[in-house]
């Protein structure tokens, strides 16, 4: 027990010296999609006593799997923390980020780097759904089983990561559609989580995404602009 | 000059072996944010007519990056592809995929490695913006500079690759919500593409993403059900 508090533990909590003032997160009028995007925001400050059921969690879940993924081979995987004390032995882990737990639930998005072995699983459907003949569907899951098995683990990261990303945002974006709010972290021991979660070992955290209503809105966006981002044709 | 394809080329091409039919993509009817996840596809058939502005291309963009990224650093970096003789260019690179050179633009999402170095750039904004004292900003910029510019690339590329697959489904979306269609490519020569396009070396390709209205509608989605990627509490 040390009450010295990690570098990081106090980069991630430097933001509550900031003052937030008491105004809640916005409350969308409607499930608009430019409204969704526009009023999304990291919101670290949660309203403890709110709880959301198994089913909403599943909805959300639901809606964020409707993402795209590399050869539809879906790798990623979520580890669901919604018990109280789940979220206590979190929060060490997560650099004692109140949000841990306070917010509903915290969502882990992991990538599982093997997400080739569904292949057949995945592409069988298809079959099934007459979307692919069965030639063709050999073809797929030979091509898929020998290129991403073959994958340097670096590789197969990368993509895993992307997906993650992709699934990530979908999740983010569908709780605010529903009225909730988020904040993704990347801010943990990955190492800590996966041993204290017993996490397989080829899934490859991605972040943690805390979910619940929000008490106090989060930072106003503040972005590059797209001239310091966006390139026309050739660098 | 060689006919014969390679592998990949192969892969990524058996898809027109299978017989879309001359549906079109679902045209939505509104931009209600359930509707729009819903309806997106992965689209890989385009109106080679049809075009977009610079503006329509650039109101996707804006929409895009107002995604979160780790410490808000916004690591992602775009090529806009648009002209039919850069997309031409691009074509072999993308493995011959015809939905490169039909669709009205394909953006090179890129994951800028060095993002970091932006840092004092955004939290100034901050600053001025009156949500963070001149000291909690240095202190933000010190520990960020000290931490990203000390990660491996290993790990600086993990969080540009999250971070792209976050922007890269907001933009995704954004385009249906718009009316269009996308289709996410991994399936591309990486180090072809960093060349031909003058590519900076600390900028990491993400993904290609085809933008432009579909004429053959995508597959129907299939997803591993929630019981396949979701477990609670503990593995």
């Amino acid at each position: 027990m040390t009450n010295v508090k990690s570098e990081r533990e106090e980069y991630l909590n430097k933001v509550n010296e900031i003052d937030f003032g008491n105004e809640a997160p916005k409350e969308i009028d409607s499930t608009d999609f430019f409204t969704v995007v526009k009023e999304r925001r990291s919101v670290r400050h949660y309203d403890p006593s709110y709880q959301m059921t198994d089913n909403e969690i599943k909805e959300l879940l639901e809606i964020a799997i409707q993402a795209p993924s590399s050869s539809n081979l879906q790798p990623w995987r979520f580890l669901v923390i919604k018990d109280q004390d789940t979220k206590q032995k979190l929060l060490p882990i997560a650099n004692n980020q109140q949000q841990v737990v306070d917010a509903s639930v915290v969502i882990a998005v992991l990538g599982d780097i093997k997400a080739y072995k569904n292949a057949d699983r995945i592409y069988d459907e298809l079959v099934e759904k007459g979307m692919m003949t069965q030639e063709v569907k050999d073809f797929y899951v030979g091509s898929i089983v020998k290129n991403y098995g073959n994958f340097p683990e670096e590789v197969a990261t990368k993509v895993a990561m992307i997906d993650g990303g992709l699934v990530s945002m979908q999740l983010m974006l569908a709780a605010k559609a529903k009225g909730l709010d988020t904040v993704p972290m990347g801010g943990f021991d990955q190492a800590k989580f996966v041993e204290a979660f017993n996490v397989p070992e080829n899934f490859k955290p991605v972040m943690l995404i805390s979910v619940g209503k929000g008490v106090k809105a989060g930072f106003e966006k503040v972005r590059l602009t797209l001239d310091e981002v966006v390139t026309w044709e050739k660098y």
